[in-house]
């Protein structure tokens, strides 16, 4: 059974990566990959290895919209189809690199490595809260799997104890904490956190004055393979939601396997350098070192097998892991399913 | 056939390296621990990785005698219970964490990895003879696995080669070493090298003049599975040992496998910073780099199937290996032992 | 089936680097070796590890034309006899190391891995071209693996890729290079590029004047495993190479597998820092990372499995891989071939 689900949308990168000259190699699902920008302004997604010797199309260089190998220059058109042998009248019919479909939405560049005649962009998530672009663009890489982290996004709880410097909640997340964990018609599993007059956060104190309660909500959002949605709130108690406190926030957790043990983090944060020093040390301070170091305690083996205590703040997570099981056996096992 | 013998005591550390708060977290036979000093004086040695993710407890902290995850909040009590569960009300009883049993002797802690019921504490290899704390209480890791640290110390004619700059027996060892290899009545295996009527080594000219002729004599015990204890002395010529040129000495080197190729070395040395550098040198200079080179030059094959050549230096070793053998054969076959 | 061919020769060192005392250790065909000089100028190979417990003996020292170990004593000759135990009246006669026939050669030193019986000094390749030591010797290790290098060298094309900076013959090469592909008599497979009338290179203009035409040619010598030899020639047009714009040049490029993905490079220089430093760019800075990443691409798989495109340009390496495919399945199994 493959590592991962194929037939799924997976962002690729932010569009703004992508260079007008050149390209951006980047490794996906464990395979090189070069993304580049046509001079028609399409993007194309092509398999970054040279058929006749291996090496990374990513060691050459653009020829017009074309990408000639940096070895012994063979040169491969945006339909992955070699148009240029230096050393020889013929190019063989077989000289010819991968390439994927590719869409921009939301800002990213959205990939569909499974079978082609099933890719239905209208199945891309809806990250359409992002398109004002209120926010920057950002992302890292996490020295974790993506199930890990979906892992810890699905179960906000941790923040009480990991994030406890950053943006610990107080103590109110299980002091009156009422977890929800549906399914939506997209598919989409959420696991809702609403703390209904619960204590302010301390720093609401200057606007609301001390022993103010607040009806507080942590909503998150996964959509297969792994690509999350954050939702917070802070509304005056008892006003049904409809007074917040501070505008409510969004956030994108874009998660794409670099590898079984690497994953791309396409995130969005404040503007300036204060926000990115910020959104760094929450997710490589806080979060990394401890996934981690569970991705080290697990030692490669599988999840199940080490026959995890399961507690109710798990039941989103649960419930995702057992959707990309069911998604992969039926991929290995397609006439089964 | 496990790499490691479990019916057996081990010494996980110097009761010193405890803290009184907080803990001490240890890789031990290839699993990560964690030993703490409750408030009652006891030690507690309990597994160190949550049940619920699996991340070492020792990310998180200490909560009275008990140990909060630092990921989700469980915590645990010195009897490796779950006591407290943040968002649940109760507790899945299968929230408990291993404890091994753990006795403080002789200045350390010793746990026995194995079958609890056969652990006697009567079998605790004597090292009496540091209970005095004459000699600071030192240790280190060595990047080589213990066995092969064992044959090292089983085998001490290798000081005329490796040690001949800090402690080399100049030549004595093999002009007129007489080897003797015993079991005693405790299952401890001796080798010992006496050297009677030897050249006094150059330190003692200043004592005895030149030419003087000394009795010497090393002699090392090797307790299962790699407790060992250094006798060296030196008396005048034919006095029978009874009139020492310097006082006997003795001391532990004592081995616990932190994994298959790295090894936590227990020993005690002079006080001061110059007895502390000279102690690191011998082992970290001139042992390690050897056992490490032998170590790569076995590349994880089994001893015997490289098929070593013995020489009679080789008789205690030897004896030491059959035993550990015949141990790990008992506990991987009880039945048939 | 082996990672290499065994029944060859291969070169170990330049003569130069062995010390007239001492010895020189260095891991070939994935084996620890050492080589030293003895007394009567005869060079000695033996393995590079004591049969009592498996240390490098170049950790030992030299003892007149025999070696000591390091470790605990043992001492060998240079036909690979224990002649010294210091510890025991006699000595095992399995105390014994491996040598392997060593012949000094054009400046090299040749070793023969496989049956003694068939090394026949006669088929070392011939480099006499650099007995006059008109050029320096030189080598270093490439962390690839020994066939791509050929693959490299027996495809002279890239030079047109990836020396462009350095030594790019101007386009010529797929202007009007014409590839013969040959085996001779000694059974050296030869890759030729002739280039006719092609354009001077940008140096020769101040020698020939803008717009020259001269005959250029690159000629490469394959013996297997590795040995190679490249001949360049530029002429005056159409004197049918009788008349050099400049003395033809001969270098040997002898590579020597260190394990499966690490080679031991020995060839030619001018004399001099900048010569030296000119080398090692084109080797380390432009051939080395495009190898190197032609290695990691593979990951290990094998060449054939990858399914690679074929041009007319690899006819050589590919005749080369297809030889040594041969030598390697007839010593797997000699009775079929």
């Amino acid at each position: 059974m493959s590592a991962f689900v194929r037939n799924a949308w997976y962002m690729a990168a932010w569009s703004q990566e992508v260079p007008n000259d050149g390209f951006l190699p980047r490794t996906l699902l464990g395979e090189p990959w070069l993304i580049l920008k046509a001079s028609d302004g399409a993007h194309v997604m092509m398999a970054d290895r040279c058929p006749h010797r291996f090496v990374p199309l990513s060691r050459g260089r653009r020829v017009g919209d074309a990408v000639a190998c940096g070895y012994h220059g063979l040169t491969f058109g945006t339909d992955g189809a070699c148009v240029f042998n230096p050393f020889g009248r013929e190019v063989p019919p077989e000289a010819r690199v991968r390439t994927l479909p590719l869409i921009e939405r939301h800002g990213g560049l959205w990939f569909w490595p499974g079978d082609a005649e099933k890719a239905d962009p209208a199945t891309i998530p809806d990250f359409a809260f992002i398109d004002d672009e209120h926010d920057a663009r950002d992302w890292l890489v996490m020295d974790v799997g993506y199930e890990l982290i979906s892992d810890n996004l699905l179960d906000l709880s941790h923040a009480e104890f990991l994030h406890v410097e950053t943006f610990g909640v107080n103590g109110s997340l299980f002091e009156c904490g009422k977890q929800t964990v549906e399914t939506d018609e997209t598919g989409a599993i959420w696991n809702k956190w609403d703390m209904d007059s619960s204590r302010a956060p301390a720093w609401t104190v200057p606007m609301l004055g001390e022993g103010a309660r607040v009806d507080q909500w942590l909503h998150i959002r996964w959509h297969a393979p792994a690509s999350l949605a954050l939702f917070i709130g802070l509304a005056h108690e008892g006003t049904g939601r409809t007074q917040p406190v501070v505008p409510p926030m969004a956030n994108p957790h874009i998660l794409t396997p670099k590898n079984e043990t690497e994953t791309h983090y396409f995130f969005t944060r404040g503007h300036g350098a204060e926000a990115e020093a910020m959104a760094r040390k929450v997710f490589l301070e806080e979060d990394e070192p401890m996934i981690r170091a569970q991705q080290a305690a697990m030692a490669g083996q599988d999840f199940w097998a080490l026959r995890p205590v399961i507690l109710p703040s798990d039941a989103a997570a649960i419930r995702a892991r057992r959707k990309l099981m069911q998604m992969r056996r039926e991929e290995a096992a397609p006439d089964a399913a």
